[in-house]
């Protein structure tokens, strides 16, 4: 079963983690930018706002079994995975197995509301949290507070010797925190300070469906 | 499969939409109450955070099969829910079609993420997104308005007259869902203006699960 998919992006966002596992299965789809983010080019992201209320990226469509009333596209990073991972149940990008399911589950969703809305959301878009323009300053700075401690939670995971997120096999949450520690080279976090995180993100930038998906999304690899 | 559980819980918080999940399934488990909110009462969020570094509820153990290095706790609403749906596949909680499993997980992560974390968040508990004081009540201001986006958002789903979150099959997306609604109701929202969701909710309460799963949390069933 390989619909032919739309997928919605911007280059350097959370989408990343969906156009490296877009590439992981190998399935064919079209990429379409949305700069939802270009605060220049507000006709555009009227028009996107207008397909998708949300008016974040990525989203994916269509979605082959939706019922009436359901909108045609699927958003959200983790639903968005779990439901490209179906496509190929053999890869166990999301495994079956229900512990290494949960497991994986809890990665993503921690990383999506606590890491990305919470902590790089209060550091890059302060003004998500507050009307009050004088107030950005100390958000962003605890943004960036709570970016390093989410940091630092997920090297101390990997204390254990892991070789992946889930720790005996390679899932969505490995391809999900790569975008977090792109984006902790983005803000000069000291990466070094994650040495367990780093090799496995060694090991991630390996993989020649990563490779691809940043090459499509104009993107260079982390030095490392 | 029905393993002796352990739920960890603060009463009327998220952790609701876990218990009501457990009563639904009708498994045996043993609820243990964590005051993780309670200023007053150092020494318990202590003993909680060094059993939980996220020192949050809810939390669930054992999780069967898991692999040696993962902590015995599993965390994130979503990722519990799901395990917990698995014990028991044919009540479909979370379904295994993929389609709606990815609908489902696309309503529980932006609960998650943006309701909760980033609305209610920001509304409830200002003091994680700054350190100035003096910025908590126009963060706070935000995040009431952020609810009430989003419980715009939420009716407007309903518009198209689905009985259920999933349009046509109960999942944990209406348990999370039921959460907000409650909280809704505690900041004086007028959720009036959401007829749809009030009657999806409606339905909710009539359910047996719903209804045990308020009372052993020690908390009244909303007036509607």
């Amino acid at each position: 079963m390989s619909p032919s998919l739309d997928f919605f992006y911007d280059a350097g966002s959370c989408s990343l983690a969906v156009r490296i596992v877009l590439e992981e299965l190998g399935i064919p789809y079209s990429a379409h930018r949305v700069s939802a983010r270009a605060a220049d080019d507000e006709a555009s992201r009227s028009a996107w706002r207008a397909r998708n209320p949300k008016g974040r990226v990525p989203a994916l469509s269509p979605v082959v079994g939706r019922t009436a009333g359901e909108p045609l596209l699927l958003t959200e990073v983790p639903a968005i995975m779990t439901y490209l991972s179906r496509l190929r149940p053999t890869l166990g990008l999301v495994p079956t197995d229900p512990a290494r399911e949960a497991r994986t589950i809890e990665w993503t969703n921690w990383l999506s509301s606590h890491v990305h809305a919470v902590a790089f959301g209060g550091l890059w878009r302060p003004s998500r949290f507050t009307d009050d323009t004088l107030a950005q300053v100390g958000i962003a700075s605890r943004g960036r507070a709570n970016v390093l401690d989410a940091f630092a939670a997920i090297e101390a995971l990997w204390g254990d010797g892991r070789r992946w997120a889930v720790p005996d096999t390679y899932t969505v949450a490995d391809v999900f925190l790569l975008v977090f520690y792109r984006w902790g080279t983005m803000i000069d976090a000291a990466m070094s300070n994650y040495p367990a995180w780093t090799a496995a993100t060694h090991r991630l930038l390996e993989r020649p469906a990563v490779a691809t998906a940043f090459h499509k999304d104009g993107l260079q690899l982390p030095q490392l």
